[in-house]
């Protein structure tokens, strides 16, 4: 399979549907991805199967307040400083890039880098999703070091850490993308094909594809996504309230969702952290985090990333079911409720009414 | 020379007075000086014109707040990781270290590194004093490159960053320095010997510890000092007034002294940003930045470091001459007062009366 220019769009509405609302805005990453492929051509992606075994699978995204990367369009000199900076210093070439995160803009950067770089893009991803945390991935749980963790912006800033530990991978990463002007791209938790075959969410390339060309029904997109993700419409509605901020490199807030037509009368409230982390309705959880939970414009069945939601928006609030991995209890301490401070008991979205 | 247990403590007090109140407490250092040369014996002190001409020489300092470098030893986990690194993504041996700053406890940084690693330490350093920022170094007026820079904590993370520009070299360090907790071990500005010879202030460490033979002087300590740096006393009295706040990373104040004796009558206000870098009498400027202010215990002759004033101190106020590269255009627009935002302009001390 090849990134092409309708590929790109196909990919695009899945990732914005896969990030939960996070993982930054998909716009400039399209226009983006679209001027690297005009001018280097389709995109390679490859199966993790059919790399070497020692092959490095270099993890990168942009670190940073989606708020603000959708003034940053990705920028030429960050992504060469990067990879070569990495392969400078571990001593290793890269073999194929792939996504820190699938969800948002996040899951379009491999693909842009890619392009200029001339390296394929692996079918799998660090989480399946978008979580905010550069520690939240599934190399975190397999057990793969951080290190070396690059960063880099448009100024020729590069910065190389050993962190003490994914705690310090993401203190490192937060304060320096603030010092950057909000926004950088970074990798981290590089590993061989060998480990990266157990230790990523694989697929995920392919099934934001398959979610992108869903949403095309032009009768019922909302109905199509739900049949290809196994998913569950929590409440359709107009958004009556944003409560949103940007601190400490975060997009922080709550957004309340009105029910019209069926769902009349009743009230759904999405509270984010970069991404939507909790649905609750009468105080009753709906799903929760690190399930997704996805706000898509009714009319066109686009997700609606959070610093996007703005009053009187038409929304249809879905719940689909996250990588299995993060419903182990290592998975939900590292990405469930408690982690982001809300008193509730993970409970699978299906199995809550 | 070698630096043993003895001269360590001439180095000491003569570092406290370079230092014009910054570059960190001395206590520590000495301690911490004191143990490793007990563990690995004294610690040649070379002149930069016996090292090979392409010998690195590593500038290396503590970055962060001098309040809290006071409780915090330095640490053997992050001296090692610090040389260890530079070498890793420099592919260059180091020859020796030295001082970035010769003044405070900065000055025993180097000393008690290069007796860990068994390394010698350069009779130079890049300032002839101590300054709060990174790029206030003689080596950026050189044209050295602050790349690669290393950071090191106690824990065990590490950073190395190739900044844009001496700025960021300071952004970078400064938001690392806080989040690891107020202070970390660093280095920048590495070079050959060959352009060492020209790019530091040579001479500096043989300096201190000439200041620090003559403060041994029993009848009259301060009088022994202001000849053995030509330098002048600025007021003799109590100090009345501290005014002083940890923020950014950084010690900010005033300290207001009173005159007595044949002083009494006069009052001198001395502003700090980490060092003493502004005197001044009825408003008018009795010296100031580069020029080095140094406040003195007037029992003791020991410089008083900024973050140790307090009321009621029978304190000597001194000053005496920078490096002349300071003096130059290039070296007051990194140094001067107006650099610090004090509208004044600089007038070398010994032309104010």
């Amino acid at each position: 399979m090849r990134i092409d220019a309708t590929v790109l769009e196909d990919l695009a509405r899945g990732c914005a549907v896969l990030g939960a609302g996070g993982g930054g805005d998909t716009y400039a990453g399209v226009l983006a991805c679209r001027h690297a492929i005009a001018l280097h051509g389709p995109v390679p992606v490859v199966d993790l199967d059919d790399l070497d075994d020692d092959a490095v699978v270099l993890p990168v995204g942009g670190i940073g307040a989606p708020t603000v990367s959708i003034e940053k369009v990705g920028n030429v000199v960050a992504d060469g400083n990067l990879v070569r900076t990495y392969e400078r210093v571990s001593g290793r070439r890269v073999g194929a890039l792939m996504g820190s995160e699938i969800g948002g803009g996040n899951g379009l950067v491999a693909v842009m880098m890619a392009a200029r770089l001339g390296l394929p893009v692996a079918d799998a991803d660090g989480m399946g999703r978008a979580f905010p945390e550069i520690p939240q991935v599934t190399m975190e749980l397999a057990g793969v070091s951080p290190a070396p963790a690059v960063l880099a912006d448009e100024r020729g800033n590069v910065v190389v850490s050993w962190p003490a530990d994914g705690a310090f991978a993401e203190r490192i990463a937060r304060v320096l993308s603030i010092e950057f002007g909000g926004d950088v791209l970074g990798t981290d938790y590089a590993m061989p094909a060998s480990v990266a075959r157990t230790a990523t969410v694989r697929g995920s390339v392919s099934l934001a594809i398959r979610i992108g060309r869903a949403l095309r029904s032009e009768d019922d997109p909302v109905g199509a996504l739900l049949a290809a993700v196994a998913g569950r419409r929590l409440l359709g509605g107009k958004l009556v309230d944003v409560d949103r901020v940007v601190e400490d490199g975060f997009v922080r807030g709550a957004a309340g969702i009105e029910g019209l037509g069926d769902d009349r009368g009743r009230t759904l409230r999405v509270s984010i952290q970069n991404e939507n982390l909790l649905a609750t309705e009468d105080g009753r959880v709906r799903a929760s985090t690190p399930d997704i939970i996805t706000v898509l414009d009714t009319g066109t069945g686009a997700a609606v990333p959070t610093e996007r939601l703005r009053y009187g928006q038409r929304v249809d609030v879905v719940a689909f079911a996250c990588d299995p991995v993060w419903r182990t209890p290592a998975g939900l301490a590292l990405a469930g409720p408690r982690h982001f401070g809300y008193d509730v008991d993970y409970v699978p979205f299906e199995a809550l009414t």
